[in-house]
């Protein structure tokens, strides 16, 4: 059974360097790196989220040269990855596409770099996926993280990624496919 | 204590969609992403593997940029990861690096998406990772995977990434972040 863990890549509201709200701008390979790690773990979707019309443009364009135009042809596993993507202009967009789909509003987990009070382990947030009774819509935030006023509205705060050392730098795509293998992998 | 792993991202002689023999071109973000992945897994070196004199220079002069140049104090923590990257002509050399600094021949591990008799099981990698007796150089393939002339010549080839689905078309930064993660996780 299809598990109901949803991906949202955030691109607004979030921070720049200095802790600034920003709108922050897409990134090709986030969206092609997003689309496969969701294909590959079966997961009915990933949203885009910005609220930026060209940008929005952008990513319209460039979904739809890998979805229906040449790339299909040349890529067809590129194709089939892409069209779980959804453009929407705000967290609460995708909120709403998935209780349109399913009939009930997902749990909000976000991820942060950063170690916080009463964080939700990996293993406990991988049985609450296996489950399966709550829906779920993990937000990833790019630039330097999700806005504090986003954070504010989440139901959970997913453990950081531990690796061997303090250091906390992973690139958006990289931390999404270690926290998506530990959440939905099939090797444990 | 550092673990005795080493990462090699291959860039010939690998394949291409034809299945031909070829050195395929550098990307900037999979040097980044790697070189964040192994500082933030602790390990001691990746290899940025090509024969190909002007992707070397390219290569250059990106590390240089954020190790040496502006990008240090823009960016001090990319300065960190970078230094961790080593540019070498054959996967020969990486191999007489690692046993110059530590005196033993590692052993190689190839990946693929492909299923393969007799492959490692993550549960055996990451256990011989841990005992940390032998050094392992893990080759990464971009383009279509690594050529069948070098995957002869490994000592063992790891399970693939099983998601749920059977699509198994990662890009290569997240492959190698899924690997990681799971060869040198604190999380399991």
């Amino acid at each position: 059974m299809q598990k109901k863990l949803y991906v949202a890549l955030v691109h607004y509201p979030v921070l720049n360097r200095h802790s600034e709200v920003i709108a922050s701008a897409l990134t090709n390979f986030d969206l092609h790196d997003l689309a496969r790690l969701v294909c590959t773990y079966d997961l009915p979707r990933c949203f885009i989220v910005t609220p930026l019309q060209d940008q929005q443009r952008l990513a319209q364009r460039l979904i739809a040269h890998w979805v229906e135009r040449i790339g299909k042809d040349l890529h067809p596993h590129r194709s089939q990855a892409l069209q779980r993507l959804k453009l929407v202009h705000e967290v609460k967009d995708a909120v709403a596409d998935i209780e349109e789909e399913i009939g009930i509003s997902p749990q909000l987990w976000a991820t942060t770099a950063r170690s916080i009070n009463g964080s939700i382990t990996w293993r406990k947030a991988r049985a609450i996926v296996e489950e399966g009774e709550l829906p779920v819509l993990l937000l990833l935030g790019t630039g330097w993280g999700l806005s504090q006023e986003l954070m504010d509205r989440v139901h959970g705060i997913l453990e950081p990624i531990a690796g061997a050392s303090g250091y906390n730098h992973l690139s958006v795509r990289c931390a999404a496919a270690i926290m998506l293998d530990r959440l939905a992998g099939l090797e444990k």
